[in-house]
């Protein structure tokens, strides 16, 4: 049989001890867990850079992964801890706003408020949900608990505010949403939104005070330090400087404004 | 049959090629060891952060874990290598204080000097023990070969200086031990010693020349950018700054004394 | 049955959601794949620093694991993807020059162009072949698929400029190659190059304006803050200075020529 996977998406910083601890918890349950980290660099606290880690990558996972994310500001207050689906994938999470992302692919096909205490540790923190609440939840469901005894149904989840799309006749406004490793700048202008403009130099792409021209295929297309805009690998626009970090030329930040016309 | 697990701490930085090294070796004896890390990010050489990983962490992992940590200043030098048993739990490192946090904890149940070369590399580097020595003994241990068989037994563990907490009627002072990826200062003062304290604004907690009152539960009790004491999820009392970080906030670090008084 | 090991080399940056989602394509095609990280933090772009880390760790691997690598500035242009095998262990990554620092060990006893679109992934996007067609791929060579099966059999490999040693009675003249997390500084001059040189204080070793005499065996053989030459964990010459960092001390990186005279 196969070993179960269990993803983990916190802001914990890559090489915390707290995502050790999860994982101690997580194998204590179910040895034969195979724990993959998503990624523990989330900005601290930053609920919308989770909501866009858990869309874009755990999709590409096995459909009966159960992915845990922990990015959780209102730990110990009153906000709930819940289990959702979509797609057939499984997730447990506090419900602060992280499941946003995954909502505006597809509605949740269902959702539990995680209340029955009989998968928690014995001693829950009032500081470490993700430890004392949701790594053995999820690892009692890799070992086959149904959803519905983790608590009840409920009906809805809580939705954070999330930088919208302005398309009309040959202009098109985004937002830079992440930057990856590289420094290139992602928006959230999909490439099906670009279908009806032109992609050679008729198109412009303004960001800040920086504006470029085309849309092209790859880094390769231009010579090195080139500004250009492609329709990346999450099939978003994005803006990249060719062999070169654009985040550091060009001294954006996620939430600058992108304009596209044509 | 489970797969043992098998967990890493070592100083190596995150994504070193020297941890990639001696998993290599642990998967070219035993291809099913389960290997977990547990944190590369102990400050190079610092022994006392390591000892306070490996007594943090490890004992959330499963009974027949094996623990390899490597903070090792003295390498290739005449300090020993040992195994150790603390309440079950299975460690190997090197016996230079690494085992300080573990000891306080409880008492080792056994020590095994390990000198017996048949369990290591062929050839032993000066520089490397945790790839030549201490991967190949923790990758054969974990297909079974006995404790005893890798060396002689030994009585005593070498300790380094351990933080010590002060409590008189009405006072406790502690020290900053270490700081977590939020920037939360934790001491060394644990909710036991602090059941005698009132929670309320009776008690002061004062931290270089910063002072707040209460001791309460989780971050969202108070507003963002207040300075607030609770009891963290390690069980002792720690410092944080609601909604960002008291390390950078506060400009203190690890060593920083901590008074309470009421 | 033993899991398949599958390791990954990339410049994605540690944590980074690219790893992440080359993870879940991974297991989604393999769930019984052990997935290891040799390192994500290869320098953007930097193919020799990706050569070496491959090189350098993945023959520490058990003989059948499949090594995945993506540096890959020219993703998306006409360099091809090969699969290549040096002494029985099996490679994938673009040709670029990664296997550079692998064929000086030996030569490949063999070089497959990755052409068939059978086991790429079915929709592949111009900027991230490592998700679209490298992870596919060695997921499936994990599980049985021929290489043969892959593509079409090559003669030779792209090679990067490599930096030489020089040697001539009396001097050796070689270049920092790597500089490791503890900020010591590794040579691509070997142990056996130095066989000729006396160990003692007779042997100047002299980089940028730094100078030290003798080649020790490890870091505890001189005092703290010591500039020391030693041959370390991985054959190489090494200049540390003991018990701290000689890459921030001394202001030397990467590319600086270091001499060894007698």
């Amino acid at each position: 049989m196969t070993r179960p996977v269990i993803t983990l998406t916190t802001d914990f910083g890559s090489s915390s001890p707290y995502v050790a601890a999860m994982k101690g918890v997580i194998l204590s349950i179910n040895p034969d867990a195979a724990i993959v980290d998503i990624t523990h660099s989330v900005p601290p606290q930053d609920i919308r850079a989770g909501a866009i880690a858990l869309a874009e990558t755990t999709p590409r996972f096995p459909a009966q992964s159960i992915h845990l994310a922990v990015v959780d500001p209102g730990v110990g207050t009153d906000r709930e801890i819940v289990y959702a689906e979509f797609d057939g994938r499984r997730y447990v999470a506090p419900d602060n706003g992280l499941f946003t992302g995954l909502a505006r692919l597809g509605a949740p096909d269902r959702i539990i408020a995680i209340t029955n205490r009989e998968f928690w540790l014995p001693e829950v923190s009032h500081t470490f949900h993700g430890r004392d609440i949701m790594a053995p939840v999820v690892a009692h469901l890799s070992r086959g608990v149904a959803p519905d005894d983790l608590g009840s149904p409920r009906e809805t989840l809580q939705h954070i505010d999330w930088p919208e799309v302005r398309i009309v006749p040959g202009k098109i406004e985004g937002t830079i949403t992440s930057i990856d490793s590289f420094g290139n700048l992602i928006t959230n202008i999909t490439g099906e939104m670009l279908s009806d403009a032109p992609k050679d130099e008729r198109v412009e792409i303004r960001c800040d005070e920086h504006e470029t021209r085309g849309i092209f295929e790859t880094y390769g297309d231009q010579p090195e330090m080139t500004l250009l805009a492609l329709v990346g690998s999450s099939g978003k626009l994005e803006l990249a400087i060719v062999g070169d970090s654009a985040k550091i030329m060009l001294g954006v930040d996620v939430g600058t404004p992108v304009e596209i016309k044509w």
